[in-house]
This record gives C-alpha cells, sequence and structure tokens, in this order.
C-alpha cells in the first residue's frame, strides 16, 4: 500500500479538554477514506492472520477503529462501554483516572472463556482506561493478545502503565507516535 | 450471501433503560462474526454502488455500524457526537427527546456543502435522535442520502417523524422491524 503522512491530517487542538492539554484530533482521518483506510491497515497490521478471537473496544472513539477492524480480521465485536449502557449483566471496572469516578462495563456473557482479545482504542494517552479495560478482560476471563492504538503520547506515562499488567510479550502496537 | 435469522441473536430486555420500554439488545451481534458481517451487508445493500460521500453516524452504537459501512463504502466518516465531545467549532442541534435536554454535534468543517450524507444508527425508535441529526446535516449543508438501520421498532413513531424531514424518495433502510 502507498505510504501516506497521516500526521498531517491530525488536528492539535490547545487546551481541550482541559487547560494544558493538546487534543489530537483524529476526525479529520476518518472522514478521508483513503487516511482511514491507510490507518485501519497499519493498526490491523501485526494482528493480521493472527490467533484472535475478538476485538474489544473503548467508547466511543474505539468503536470507530475497533469496529471496522473486526470486520478486517473476521472476528467478533465486543463493545466497553461507560456505565449503565449495557442492559443485560456485567462485569465492571472502575477507571485509574486522575479526576472523575466512572467506571467500564462489558456484558458477563460477551468473552467466551480463554478467548483471545484485541483491545482497540485511539490514543494511549495517561493508559488508565486501557489499565482498567485489561483488568476487566482478564476478570472475564480473557486472553490479552495485544492492544491496537491508532496513537501513542510517549510524553505520558501510558505504555509504563499497561507494561505493569501486561506481559512484555504481548503487542502493544501503535502507528502513529508524539 | 446464506440467509440468517438475525432476530434470533437480539435478546429482548424489558424495562430498560426505563419502565414498560423493551431494549433490543444487539450485542450478540456484534461478537458473532456471521451475524455481524451479514447485518452489515444487508445494512450497506442499497447504498452499494450508489452516490455517497459520507457516513455519518450516531454516538455511540451508530458507531459500530457506521465506521464499517463506510469503509466498506469507500467513504469517509464522520461521528455525530454528544456535546462537547468534539474539540473544535461545531454544529449543534438540540435533540427533539420526551426527557432530557441533550444536544449533537458535528465539525463545523465536517460536512463538504453539497456532500451526499448516509446517516447510520442502530435502531430507530422514537426517531428524536435522528430527526435531529437531519436538521443538524441540513444546516451543515449535507444532502441526505439516506438512512441505514439495523433495526425499526414499527410500534413507535420514528419512520413518521422522519417522514416529515425528508422527502418520501429518501430511503429509509432497515434489514429488521418488531
Amino acid at each position: 500500500m502507498f505510504r501516506m503522512d497521516l500526521k498531517s491530517f491530525i488536528i492539535d487542538v490547545p487546551n481541550f479538554p482541559s487547560q494544558g492539554v493538546v487534543f489530537r484530533d483524529i476526525t479529520p482521518i476518518l472522514s478521508n477514506p483513503e487516511a482511514f483506510e491507510f490507518a485501519l491497515s497499519g493498526i490491523a497490521g501485526p494482528f493480521v492472520g493472527k490467533e484472535i478471537d475478538v476485538v474489544a473496544a473503548i467508547e466511543s472513539r474505539g468503536f470507530i477503529l475497533g469496529a471496522p477492524l473486526a470486520s478486517r480480521l473476521g472476528v467478533g465485536f465486543v463493545p466497553i462501554r461507560k456505565k449503565g449502557k449495557l442492559p443485560r449483566s456485567v462485569i465492571s471496572e472502575p477507571l485509574v483516572k486522575e479526576y472523575g469516578d466512572d467506571v467500564i462495563e462489558i456484558h458477563q456473557d460477551a468473552i467466551a472463556p480463554g478467548s483471545r482479545v484485541l483491545i482497540v482504542d485511539d490514543v494511549l494517552a495517561t493508559g488508565g482506561t486501557l489499565e482498567s479495560a485489561v483488568k476487566m478482560l482478564k476478570k472475564a476471563g480473557a486472553e490479552i493478545a495485544g492492544i491496537a492504538l491508532l496513537i501513542n503520547l510517549s510524553y505520558l506515562p501510558g505504555k509504563d502503565k499497561l507494561l505493569k499488567v501486561l506481559p512484555a510479550t504481548i503487542p502493544i502496537h501503535y502507528i502513529l507516535e508524539y
């Protein structure tokens, strides 16, 4: 596939959602079909043909990448949702965040025990949400097959945080880094 | 493609999210790769090869269907989000709902004027959110190419409501009806 400078599509928005934070707005990637396909191919890259049973993605932006990745890999899709959104019995996990007291949830029957789960999100920042997702999926009986992301913000401690809850052999894959 | 009884995957959950409502839980379709592909093919059906420029989908469940549909149709994807989630200048529209005072938004530059937009969501219920999405996208300069859904709840007035804001020539397409 041809090369694309995906970073040229991303718009940096200073002080969003809070003072001092630079938000990386990926919507211009999504709205350009070539950039969107290039991003999806890159994120799927190391997992194509690997033993993956399920893609689990984190509400809401994670759904935009995770659902087409599941379709592309030919596996099922499990939404990881904010508290109270799923209608049946759930497994939940508090979010390890600096602020707020959110909880993420999956349906109790969403993961067959021993399933190899690829976790998908758009950006690895502080890593709090992904750390909680890993813990929750393990509690559900999943084997974590990897984490697939569009962007890693290397100036934040997200990757180090994930390395504390995942063996170093589990791929943490992203195609853009800041 | 083989036939599948997609309704057999859906779990009816009484009294969710509120008393007297039957929630149609589609997560078992998503987690089954064959059912997910069958649903996506069916939803895309009448729009394959048609003049569509953009898929716009409604947060959050709409993203799970809309993003792979955009990828499948080879067009861009625009997220319609809840208030305050998009980082740049937005066009917004209040939600026409019985309860709450939500607002939906898209980025001001998300839709090139005259773009033919396919709106995607999971379920057409009261039609409030979709009605607001149609109004907002028109305000943004879009031409509505159609509405693509997994489910229509025909015992609710959603379709009638949409027919008041859309010409009858615009397809409102769904593959399951209750």
